[in-house]
């Protein structure tokens, strides 16, 4: 397939034939990962920066070894040190960025609609890290990538997305993919927590955890920011965890190979209880290694989309 | 050329056909930087120490980016991080950073005259990023360069360098280089933000925006360090903005074709309206492209100094 | 020798013959280290991660020198940027790494037991690069590589460590290695600066410096951690500079030819005058270049060890 895109803003961009093709490419680069060597000389050359204005290490590193994997050279810029505290716009950091002439920029900002900010105004490719509470493509399509390895044809299957909607760009971002593939979407979470939209999303929704578990082929736990508590933008700790973390007991009910996925860090014992994050059904850690090998695919696909492959 | 330079400190200890030898060399690489490829294999195996002591995005990603498109390892030793804040001295950081036997050291510190410190007693090649108040070659460089690019021969042109004179090493740089390559050299700002020595450079100093721009074939703005502020050192902004940011006024009474200069990151409204930073005249994003290129050149030249090209 | 090992957690591991193995490796590596292009292809397309969860840029530079000597690629996880900051657990953040699938992971972390904890679940290669109290083979490994550089055989040599005992990892993998090697290890610092269990350590205890310096072959100075001092952790600093600081009157009752060593960063004129610092008998630099190939010998041996070289 040649690459037409020069941005992945969000999943919604692509067609079903596209995410295919980003799939059997990440499964290409998988082999490659269970080799001795895993670095290929595909990228070799070509340069990626790595603009964070809002931490994430996790997946930062992904995709810092996703491009050193494919021999690009990686440029971090952080916030706390960039020139947004000289009080810099977005629009002439991008631009200083752009003449400096990278291949891609990769972005994460806490701003929705920052990544098409850029996109509008550079040349180079545009990857979406994540912004503000809009979009977080590479993270949904890691997810679907996990549970495709797992199931091959996602049509029929239902999955359900469990805790903090509203604020979850991740959510978003994986409702919209995963009908794409053909699969049913429950979402789930205490009413302070779904979006006020959420009645036009395309996906049930549930208040009682139990009720959303039953016959239920995956669930998908997203994060508590519980750096926001101090906002008072978090329900009290003690009672989510009793009425929203993820049991044993909801398990139960659910498809018996139902599987569990997090994007990680898990705060233990308030989203998922400790043994199920860590029992043979989760999927917890290959979605860490799908988020290598889809990072490398998006950046081959978008980075030699002029035909230079 | 043989380069026999081991140390850039300032641009006084440059001749005129050094400079010129830099900005041809910058000149080829720039060419590479339109290939879809940018990287050469040059610097391959050699190692560049980034210390920097002061924070700069800017200056830093430059530096970066230059060394890994000549394909040389580069190692980020920033302020936060360093032994700086377990007290250690500059000259045993130096000291220590020698013994891992880089090929040069780029320095970037708050105090006047520690690019010097380093370089007296190290046998590795020292390139000055900004010292203290003295000196910033790299910019005056990268500054020139694009002025050098747009109208070749700097003779009989006449630059203006605009704000805040007396903290800027970039201003007295600039300077000392724009004369070494015949042009004329004018200052202006508030008497407040003038260096005592002034009357010493080789420029004529003005007091009134407007008498100062007449005729000119570009004005270089200077950076006001907001972070400088709660310091008291700074003017009041809006009253500042008034009398000394360069706006569509000021340019009417310059050369027609006068070209605008930034060093970034810019405020903008304070120091250059918005319309200026971003007409056709403005060469600011071609400064970021030539920072890169100068770099190149710079890092190649003394990284092979010893006829090892 | 083929490598055996897969982690290297302390000097107590090693048998006399590894240790040898382990130095001749990094005798190798220093002649290339002479060389004007000191990169080799060793280790290319291999990956280490530095997962620095106490700050140090001394031990982290010297890791990351010595892998992208050998080729490799780095990956740098700072605690500050790190997922600790979120709450995770070392646990999850371990497995997570591991999910990129790096070839070896560079542990420093404020608890003793981190690496073990990390090798005992990873199937990647962790090298200890300093765990709360309890080791730092490392830096026991430069400290006597540098010596046996200018002894050869440590067997009947004398060697005093000095300061601050009770919290130094060095210093307990040092009395280890040093025994090891055949040589035999005094101790010197105030009673409150020695550890409740050292007389059961292989080593003989002083409390007067100058009994401890006589007849001495190396003096091994102890960084006393400043920043512990509102901790009332540390003895009063004039208090302690005039009896245990070193200075050229414990250096007269000495071995004429005494060998003088610090870990840095060092505190001149506190652990150590600056005169003796710098004379032609110090180490200090010597132990940096140590570092950095005794570094790239254990890269090497431990990333190697499936008898893939």
């Amino acid at each position: 397939m040649k690459w037409l895109h020069k941005d992945l803003l969000d999943v919604s961009q692509l067609s079903h034939a596209e995410v295919m093709a980003i799939f059997e490419t990440a499964g290409r680069f998988q082999e490659l990962q269970e080799r001795p060597v895993k670095k290929v000389p595909t990228l070799k050359g070509r340069s990626v920066v790595l603009f964070f204005a809002e931490p994430s290490t996790r997946t930062k590193t992904s995709f810092d070894v996703a491009g050193k994997r494919l021999s690009a050279d990686t440029f971090s810029l952080a916030k706390s040190s960039s020139s947004l505290q000289k009080g810099e716009t977005l629009k002439d950091t991008a631009l200083t960025l752009q003449a400096m002439a990278p291949d891609a920029i990769v972005i994460r900002h806490w701003c929705s609609g920052a990544a098409r900010f850029l996109a509008d105004r550079l040349d180079c490719s545009i990857i979406n890290a994540g912004d503000g509470r809009h979009a977080h493509p590479t993270q949904a399509l890691l997810d679907s990538l996990t549970l495709h390895q797992e199931w091959g044809d996602m049509a029929g299957k239902t999955i359900l997305i469990l805790g903090d909607i509203a604020h979850s760009r991740v959510a978003r971002s994986n409702v919209i993919l995963l009908n794409k593939l053909g699969a049913k979407v429950r979402l789930c979470g205490p009413r302070t927590l779904l979006p006020p939209a959420v009645k036009h999303w395309q996906a049930e929704v549930y208040s009682d955890l139990t009720e959303a578990c039953k016959g239920v082929d995956a669930v998908m736990c997203l994060r508590l920011q519980l750096e926001r508590q101090h906002d008072g933008l978090l329900p009290d700790l003690r009672e989510y965890a009793r009425t929203y973390g993820l049991g044993p007991r909801h398990i139960d009910v659910a498809n018996p190979e139902v599987k569990i996925l997090h994007p990680g860090p898990i705060n233990r014992g308030i989203e998922i209880s400790s043994a199920l994050a860590d029992c043979t059904d989760s999927l917890i850690l290959d979605q860490v290694s799908s988020g290598v090998v889809v990072r490398m695919a998006l950046l081959f696909l978008y980075m030699t989309r002029k035909g230079d492959e």
